[in-house]
Order: C-alpha cells, then structure tokens, then sequence
C-alpha cells in the first residue's frame, strides 16, 4: 500500500467523531497532527492519547485562522494536510429562524473553511504539495425542509471544494470533499440494537480520508460520498 | 395562456439587465410591482417607466430587509411574488481573497436571499399562496478557479432554493431557482457582430420566469437553466 | 406572449396523457401535427378531436423510423418539433429480470428516441431550424431498486439529450428535456379526493413543452422538471 | 490497513489498461481473478504474468454471459467481486450514425453491465456478500456532443449503478461505479514528455478500486470520481 506522501496535518473543528478518527488515523501512518478547537480543554484526552498538539481557534474569525496556521507553522512546520470539519446548524421552519443564528452557521460551516482553506493555499502553493479535504453532509447535495441553513452552508462548502480544486489542483494541491451521506454513530447516537452498521463508523469514514491522501496525482478524486449499507437515498 | 395568478411582486436587487425586463413583463401582465434597491436613485428611469414602486433596502440586513418588506406592505400590499435578483463576487486567487470582501459577496448572494425568503414565508404561509424566484449562476453549479466567494454565494442560494421549495411547496408557496449559464447581453456588454443571440437577452430570460409563475401547481419546476444556443457548456 | 415559432409537429409515443395534450395544445397554437404509434386505432378519436394526422410506427426500429420520417415529410412537410414520448419498464428484482424484457425497454425507452433525433437531425440541420423534445422521468435522474431498466432506458436518454443539445444547439435546434418527476393523472389513475393537484396534470405538462417550443434562441433551457407541489423529492 | 473481504473476482472486459492493473492488484491481494473478453488469446500474456484465468464470452449476449458465471464458477467459485469494464463507442454526427452501431454500443457498455450484474446478483444475494464495480467515463455525466451512443451506454450503465445499489446494498452488497474522468495512460497514448501524470495511470485507478473493496459496510461509496491534477474540468 502506498504510504500517505504528507508529513503533517491541522484538523479544523476537532472534536469526537470523525475528527478524532482522522487525528488516531494520521498520526499511526506516522503524520504529525495539529487539533484546532473553540474549546482545547475537550480535547486533551484525544491529545494526550495520540500525541496531537491542541490549537484554540475560532474557525470563522478571519484572524483567529491566520493566528491559527502561524502557531501550528511556528511548532510543527507547516501542515501539509488540512482538514475542515466544522460546521453548525439552525433548523428550523424559515419564517421563524433567527437571521443571526443563521448568518453564524453559514460561517461557521462555509466561510470558515475559507479561510482555512486560504491560510492553507498561501503555504501549500508555493510548495507545489498539500492536500485539503473538507466535510460535506447529505446536505451538500440536498437541501431539506427546516434545514435551510445548514443547506446553504454545505452547499456554498461544496462549492468552495470545487472552485478550490480548479484552481489549486494544477499548482498539485489535492482538495477533495467528502459527502458524509447518513447519520454516524457516536456516544450520543450509539448503533440501534439489530441494526448493525446502520450509522456510519468514524473509523470507516477516516479511512476514506485516508485513501483520498494517498491518491497519486494522476488519479485524484475531488469528491467522495459515504452511507451505510442499509441508507434509503 | 393562463394568466399569472398572482397580483403584486418585490424584486430585490433590482438594476438594469434581468430585473428591469422583469419589472416591465410583470407590470404588463397586470402585476404592482415595487422594485427595491440600496440606490433608488438609480430605479427612478425604470420606474417612471413602468409604474413599478422604487423601495431602497440593504438587502443583506435583516433589519433593512424586515423595513422593505413593512413598507411594500404597507403601500402595496404584501407582495405575491418575490425575485431575489442581488448577487456579489470577489474574483481572485484564493490565497490572496480579503476575508471582508468574500464574507460580503456570500451576504450579498445568498444571506440576503435567505431573508427575503423568511419575510416572505411570513405572508405567503398564511395565505397558502405566493411566489420566489431566486435568479442562479452557471457559478451555482460548477465552482471555477479564482471564483471561489461567487460560488459559494451561489451554491448557497440553490441550497436555499431546495430547502425552501420542500419545506414551502405543500404550503402552495412555488420556489424556483433560475440558472443562468451564459452572459448577460447588457449595455456594457453588448452582443458581437456575427455572434447572433450568443448573450442571454434580459428579455428573454424574464419570459422564463413569466412562464415559471404561470405553472398550475401541478406541474411545477423548482430549477431552470438557460443558456444561448452558441454556449459550450 | 411570443407565438411559437415551428409550423408543425410530430410526436413519437402518441396515446393519452401527455401526448394527446400536447396535441390539442400544439393544434391550438397553429401546428400542423403528426401523431405516431404502434397502434393507430387507438389514435382515432384524438385525430378526429384534434385534426391531427397518425401514422403507424415501431419506434425502436431503424427502418420503422425512417419510414415515419418519410411518410410525415410526404404528408405534412418535415416536422419542426419532434417529441419523443416513448418508454417501457421492466420492473423486478435484478436477479429475476428477463434479459429480453430489458433490452426492448432500453431500445423503446433511449434507443428508439435516438432514432428519431437522427431523422430529425438529418431534416433540421440543413434547416437550422427545429425543436426535439425528450420525455424523461424521475428515474431519469434517480435509479430507484426494482427499477433497473427503466433507469438505464431514461438515463440514456437524458446522455442523448446532452449530446444532442451540445451538437444541434450551435446550428440552431433546441433540444430539451423533461423530468417528469411524479405521477400524472390519467382515467386509470385519478386525483385522489382530498389531495388536490397532487398528481401532474398533463395539460400542464404540456403547456410547459409549449413553454420550451417559445423560448428565443438566446435563452434555451435543455432541462425542465415538473413535479406537483405536494412532492416529497 | 483492512484486508479485502472478497476471495474471488471477475473482471469483464479484460484487456490492457485498467483491467490489468486490476488483475495485478487483486492478485497481490491474495484474490483468485478470472478474466473475461471476446478473445482470450489477448489475455495469455496477463494471464500467464498474474496467474488469473482467462474465461471466452460475449459481454452483451444474455446466454455467453449466464455461460461464463457457471464456468468461472464451476472452476473457481462463485465470484465474490465481479468488475464491468466493457464499453464500446460509435462516434459521429447525429445525422450520420449507424442505427446497429449505436444499438450494439449500448449493449456492450450498459446491456451487458446488467448481465452481469444480473449474474452476480444470484449468486451474491443468497450469500448476502459481494461487491460489484462498475466503470464509468466522463460521458456517465455529461453527454457531449458527436459521442451521443457512449453517452447513452454511460448514462445508462450509471442509472443501472444506482438502482442495483439501492437494491442489493440493503443485502448486503456493496455496488460501486467509478467515473473515470480524464484519458487514460496506455501504450498507444504515452505520457507527453513536460506534462507528468496527465493522463490516468491505470494503476491508480485500480488502486481506488481496491480502495472500495475495502470500504466496510457502514461507509460505502456509490461513487468514485478520478481525473488527472490537471485536467480541465
């Protein structure tokens, strides 16, 4: 199996899930691995167990992002991979959602990628080399009834994938956008009992991470989508 | 031909080019309509023109947005038909992008949308009865390079679009999303001698939207697209 | 309102629903039209109300076709709207479908609809003049379990649709296609009382082919879909 | 990494290019390959390099097909991986094309798919295990113009994707269709010398191929999509 042709990594809205899969993931195929959170406090355990280095940030604050890459840049070097895994949501019927709230949760799961996806584009292009996955949702592609405001965050994420790919592909920059088509089970949302495998596995989604890192270039995917065996889609 | 069902419309971001056809084609088939701009100044031609009603607004702030739609109310009733026509871009290559700029053409684009749909899902709920058309970009279906923010504003608003159009069409609210692929023939942009129709004419494209608010409920489009017949696409 | 700018009209797949209101609303507007089928008798009673003119044909055969063409020009004059309207299931489980059953749904579904685009291109194209327009469904988009050839029938056609666009478009055929995405009223299957307009109405499916058949050459839609407004999509 | 859970496979349309390197690949993987084309003597040489077995058949006749899965499986087991790499094109313009060789396109790259499919289906469904990779073009997306009968063959063999996804996933199944979106790499299209790994490797192709097979069931991908870094797209 090819190894994964990075060195290091930033993930962007670390947390449990499919963030912490990814930090375990990276950091075993040997990639050091920065986490950027609101709240470092959460994530020490995952830090103490992989070795991860903790950043604070608040992903949609354009300064905090710069000052985000040049503390991770100062004491890891420059990540070579950079994730984006934040996001937030407002549900709720249209006439009766809160503009503010709404505004938030489009920068939150849109606007903040990029600026992350920017920081990275001024390290990664001058070096020809980086790769840039961001996490997209059946929202991406769909957009549901009270679910305007996380429709329009991951749809304008899908489309920043795409703008970002068309340009930062030809400088050798893989950016992907992974659909994570389905619910994933967590603590909170524990695998129904006689349904087995019926929530998405972090570990499986991570994997597939994984596998987009060690495309060659001449074979890159710019989108993958992910379900459980048993999703009606 | 069926008549439009509908006796009154707001076009939001109104300007020459697509909202003037409309505020002509609507007027002559009968419509009130109120046209709503940051400069009215600029709307006064069209206006005098037409009879459509100039209303100034920032149409990517909720309070200005809220005052529109309170003051078309007020003098025209609550509009059966709301376009949503405003839209911003902030071209370049993402590694040299201003944050402010991008965060601006996203309100612009879609934020802005997202709350002229909330004023009108408040008074066409009720009523069981209304109209949104939100005027899309080839941009909103393919993100290109160093078109990063037009993207995601435009992704966005299809994302919207969707989201609105399921939650909103069992209420008897029809929500379509116009993509318009190709250039707009305008007076800056006028058509190429021995290029015949190979920019989108204003009028043209109104006709569609005409033809979209004519649709019994049905049989009705959520999405159209619509190029010239030279387009490579 | 623009009138539409064809003199005649044949329609492949003639029987009732969509095709005989395209019929009666293509005669209304002035088009001499054609009418072809398998079975002619069953078109006697839209001829006569209509005026319009059937001929026999098997649609997904080469010969047949060009027989249709020839015997349609002789008649009528070559036809400057051809409609496609032609399909056929298989439906079941993938390991119990008949292969025979399949292939006949391919070819009276995709290949029998590439048959009259080829006829029609070879009339058109010395013209620069025409329209062809495509039936397609929501399995068109969507390939649903227990449905697998009728998937790869309108899939097919919707990848002649693109192909067929991108080549006659720049000599100045329109093209479209229409996901007809729901059920459609007809004598076997009624409104459901208490469900108003929850199935499409095929007089409103065609005025929406009307719709197309007027769009100016600056601004033409290859693609239109039409569901009822009580929809789940 | 995860060991593929598949101890068989059957890759139809075997030839140089994609195929091969599958074999290849699958064979390190510790995989029994048997290999299927028209001319098994083009074969000999992978054949006799991987080991795999070559098998006669006709891709798109019902009885070959049904043929092959009962020798394969007489001599190697019921296939646990069955590949569909078949396709065949009829260029040209609309007006000009061969009914037979359109007819016979869509058999080879979309009939002959659901053949196996159909194959595989019984004998996968009652194990409740298998996996079923499909290869896609470009043309499974977009219809371009002069390549109408590939785009219908593409078109189709994705709508049959779908909808034996939906199907057999719930089963067990894990289907999968691969858009290979970009020319690729073979001794008659060489790399051109200044432009590296623009064309696909087929190698890496076959890499992301492996990549599914190892995908477990509660994250599968429908979908993969691979072109060159620098592919304009």
């Amino acid at each position: 199996m090819t190894a994964i042709p990075y060195a290091s990594a930033l993930i962007i809205g670390a947390g449990p899930g499919i963030s912490a899969s990814l930090a375990r993931q990276l950091g075993r195929a040997g990639l050091t691995v920065a986490l950027a959170a609101r709240n470092t406090e959460k994530l020490a355990p995952l830090a103490e167990e992989t070795g991860a280095v903790p950043f604070p940030a608040d992903a949609a604050d354009p300064a905090s992002v710069e000052a985000l890459f040049s503390a991770v840049e100062a004491r890891l070097g420059a990540p070579e991979v950079v994730v984006y895994n934040a996001s937030a949501r407002a549900p709720g019927p249209l006439a009766e959602l809160d503009p503010e709230a709404v505004r938030k949760a489009i920068e939150i799961t849109a606007f903040g990628a990029f600026l992350a996806v920017r920081q990275a584009a001024r390290r990664m292009v001058p070096r020809g080399h980086g790769a840039i996955l961001l996490t997209g949702a059946t929202a991406s592609v769909k957009g549901f009834a009270g679910s305007a405001a996380f429709a329009m965050g991951k749809f304008a994420l899908r489309g920043l994938a795409q703008s970002a790919a068309r340009e930062l592909g030809p400088k050798g920059i893989h950016v992907a956008h992974v659909v994570v088509d389905g619910g994933v089970r967590s603590e909170r949302r524990p695998e129904s009992p006689g349904k087995p495998d019926s929530l998405l596995d972090p570990d499986a989604i991570a994997a597939t991470y994984l596998d987009l890192l060690r495309q060659p270039r001449s074979a890159w995917s710019l989108e993958a989508e992910l379900r459980p065996w048993t999703e009606t889609f």
